[in-house]
């Protein structure tokens, strides 16, 4: 499949970023009106298919229920301030605080406060928190951390399972440990799991095949992660969608008809981005960047996700965003803004009545074009 | 057709944007007083093949005017300030005093001022202003408006009826409204009709045997607008133009000669563009911020569009381009510019006879090329 | 031979620019002491394939003086301020004074002062001047007015004459004047004749039909031109220097053995340009820029092309190159400057050894390779 | 094998930089603790396959001690400060005291610093005390050099013997002096030699023909170089590690299973470039930016390479990088930088186990893609 010769003793292929691709309207339009943006995953609907990433500047408990309230799935990151500290607040203003230029005290500070423990205890009362709110709930582990606390995860109660890390397969050899059995491990939760980051073909079928819901495409760090540059990974967003959507295909057929749901997580800065990860084949967007926007996000018009206070390789920044409305606001407008930061659920909507759809599955055989090269 | 595969379940066509090509010379050169720029459409004639895009930061009934005396077509926003306010001058003043890093307060106040209602009464006289003056007479409404206006225009009088939109096609599908039956209306409508956005072979086609006599290329939004960020939506113009005129011919034999007028209308900022617009196919170029860099412009040297102040969903900002002089000598010189703002008809002039060409119609046969990956 | 689809409509060819290629060292290396850079045209020989561009910014009668002494090919402009004023110092201090940033006053002051007459007694002077100082004589006139003046040039005699304009083809037609018949006009000359701009096999071979000793390459102006911009137009000069080197064997081909030069003239800014010129096919080169940084030059560290002036059309501004040395250092070192702007001769003999070749035509047929995409 | 058309009578090969290439992790992932990242060549095995670049500002023998017992290879500049001054660190003070902005100034001052005579005596003292030490001892010459100080190199005792030019042939041609003849050479010396800057299938063939123990990917020139502005030439270092090591496996097969070295030399910026250098067929990495940022490093956080003070054409110049920790920070961490600095061998070790590797030779095997037209 690799078709590009590098050098002679290297062939690759080309990868695509969401940035190169736009979609272009067909001969019908639609009416707004008609669209249904609705999102089905097991029992649960959705009236938006937009879950947020699990990082602390984008969700607490709060925002996790206001979200869920509004049509999208809250997702708490059970391995973040919220479970570490009692009060998070002083953390999270301490982090804010710190210049916007001044990356390596900020990143050493982050280190410091992300190595106070995680505490039973606290998960427990997070999750309750937002059960209590009558909304959908859902917690973040990574793989290493799933086996310390997934039954304390379990017994107070989730109605969705995220295992969320940079690059998660189905087949992790250690000669260490012993690593999570993530087949096993799905089996006997009796909770749909939505597990990644995941980039390609055969790795996504894989962890299909581990008996997921749901997988995440990408690499568990959104734009804010310096992977290219420090680790020379990178896994261009809208050929890994269409890579994916390919094993959902393979998936259904081989399974006899289970539709695990594949999820864009990376590159979704700004509504155009959203419309063309649909429109490669996700079924749902786990968006970071742009909730981090809503004036009740954690991170005060930062953003910054998990990696960047990893202690052995930190691998991403505070970026500033700023604030651009209301949560609701950013979700349904009224919009001031004409970057693609505010109503962005409208603007899905209109993008799929620009093209001549009404409805998320079919909007996925949308038409997509390579942009021009001088072109933004 | 599509041939670029972005992922395993997806494949793309590359497209090219005026940016990507440029044009060559050829064996044979021209005298540039030889040169032809007159457009025929219809029972009327123009000097140069330009007609103004129908904003308010562009044409007032005044410049409208001083187009059509200068051998252009003037078009008339029917849904601008004009027609909702007896005298507009006070909210230009203020759109344009708005500081331009401000952007969120100028989406926000032009959003107030647009949302006055449209006034039949200046519709009439804003058109009779214009038929007074003695030149052609064109107005334009967007789909949504059409029905509602369309007996004003066309009892005030107009020679040319544009319907303009994002997006524009023969099929528009709702079950919440009855949707204007494009066939039906311009097979009734006395005048000819120039309709779009519209960018593809087969919906350009489509809108082809709706009647009209011209179609637009591009979005309906020009230079200011962010389609692509806010929607992931991009027709790079290039691609557009020839798709669309490959359709021009295609409709030409099978309506037995019907010639249906390809209109390029976006990504003309420079009179380098216009030229490479002309070489890609177009018959005519509706053009905005070359026009809004004229003394005369109302917009005084800022530019935006109609999608600048939608109410749902904004999607563009107002540019800084600077005024360079007359409305005269951005046409015809004499130009001290050296950037292709000013003499922007001598610039056609002189590209047409540089390449070999003295009528328009040939030059769409021009050689183009893809301009290397590192120039500008 | 175009091969890739724009639109349905039309297809094109892909060229580069010399910024796109670069040359690789092979498996032989050479002493950078045995390179050979000597170029032969007619009864003329040169230390260098160096000429300067008939440009006022780069040639005064004294450095097209100093040049030839330091083994190039000093060419005069018979059309600029040597030519319309007996003392044009102040007008080049004039030129020159004129803030940068103030880019239309200094246009319309060029144009005023290139509006003085051309004057015959002072084309005799200026080359009378040069031949005197018992170097090569060469001037330049543009095709418009090289009938009125010719016969003074032969008289005052040269012995090279270079016709050189925007785009010079062999076939010019016009309704208006008799154009100037090239074939003709070189056939009766008595001295050899250097035409262009010319891009493109086809053009070129005409040009070369008609007698001429070489062809340039380009458009007649440089880096400072504002060509693609303001007319849409562009001859990538990688491109066009194989198209050229192309024709030139079919015309040596098809003429029994005249070997027309191909002059590569644009793009050519730095020491790595010139170098890549010659491996792409050119014989010699026009060089504006890289001139107009030495100490001597009459632009004082400033730059700017004959179209700058053009009353109707100009298309180029004046370039704050800055002063890097003596034209001796300029050529021949020794250089402390890290950017290719000095001792350009040293690096076309250090490159030329590092890939293994000692003589200019062998050199044109060394390797050259697409450079990446994210480089520079 | 070129396969595009630059024009008629050129054809081209495309070549890629690491910047154009990416890692794509596969279907099983790994410990990080599990990856081994140790290097053997000849009868040396180093922690890390780091070899650090012979470059005054990188490099003194305390560095390379300190390398060598941080488990990588230092080498040391035998033409350098350390043995033309018996205490070069007024020098070395001098070269960074100068303003960054005054590049002229600070060429012209390193030209004639480093116009004193190279000392026998220090090249000797410098290479005893690494010895000492009790580190593998290197040190380079270019080739030049190489017949006038060899003898005293060998005597004084290396373990391994680096030359290192821009271009270095097997096949060196000189009309005015005697050339090392280098298969002769190496096969007289004692010691394993490192050999290059050589890119491509030919040239790295014929160099492994003269014996050499590993060959240099690159022009001995690092990020600091102006190769391509200044000589038209470049070697996209992606290419060239996949036609060197393709090279290096015909070696084998004709050798009879003599296995040479294959050392990436330039384009090693961050870590996440180091990566993507051993994906694409490194054994080892030669690297100078990431050691300059050491608080130990020469250059006190600058960092220019040999060419920056070439007495006949310097290209390059200091490039400021700042200091990010001490050696051991930069190899091993903790890191509290985000972007590839820091902790540069955890970064290797954990793309590796990303991309389910444990061992760098197997490793050349990865997968790497063309990432996407609009990324960093």
């Amino acid at each position: 499949m690799p078709d590009i010769e590098i050098g002679l003793s290297k062939k690759a292929r080309r990868t695509y970023t969401l940035d190169d691709v736009a979609l272009v309207p067909s001969r019908r339009t639609r009416d707004r009106r008609d669209v249904d943006t609705r999102w089905r995953i097991d029992a649960f609907t959705f009236e938006t298919p937009l879950i947020a990433a699990p990082m602390d500047s984008v969700m607490s408990p709060a925002t996790a229920i206001a979200l869920g309230k509004l049509g999208g799935l809250g997702v708490i990151n059970l391995e973040g301030l919220w479970t570490r500290y009692e009060d998070p607040q002083p953390y999270l203003d301490e982090i804010t605080a710190i210049s916007l230029t001044d990356k390596v005290s900020a990143t050493r500070r982050m280190q410091e406060i992300y190595s106070e423990p995680i505490k039973p205890e606290l998960i427990t009362a997070r999750l309750h928190e937002i059960r209590e709110a009558g909304v959908t709930v859902a917690g973040s582990l990574t793989p290493p951390n799933t086996q310390e606390f997934y039954e304390t995860v379990v017994k107070a109660g989730v109605d969705l399972f995220v295992i969320r890390g940079a690059t998660v397969s189905a087949e992790h050899v250690s000669s260490q440990t012993e690593p999570l059995d993530l087949k096993k491990f799905i089996y006997e939760l009796d909770v749909p799991v939505l597990v990644g980051g995941v980039a390609g073909y055969t790795p996504a079928l894989h962890l299909m095949r581990t008996g997921a819901a749901g997988v995440l495409v990408g690499f568990g760090g959104g734009s804010s992660s310096t992977n290219k540059r420090a680790l020379g990974i990178q896994a261009a967003m809208a050929t890994a969608l269409a890579d994916v959507a390919a094993a959902r295909s393979r998936y259904l057929d081989e399974s006899g008809g289970r539709y695990v749901h594949v999820i864009a997580d990376g590159e979704l800065g700004r509504a155009g981005d959203l419309v063309k990860a649909l429109a490669l084949g996700a079924d749902a967007l786990m968006i970071g960047a742009p909730l981090a926007r809503a004036a009740e996000a954690p991170g005060q018009g930062l953003f910054w996700g998990n990696e960047a206070h990893s202690s052995t390789f930190p691998r991403g920044s505070r970026t500033e965003l700023g604030t651009v409305g209301t949560l609701e606001e950013v979700l349904y407008g009224p919009s001031h803004r004409v970057d693609g930061t505010a109503n962005i659920v409208g603007a899905i909507r209109q993008a799929m009545a620009a093209c001549g759809f009404t409805d998320l599955k079919e909007f996925q055989r949308s038409e997509v074009v390579l942009s021009g090269f001088n072109t933004f």
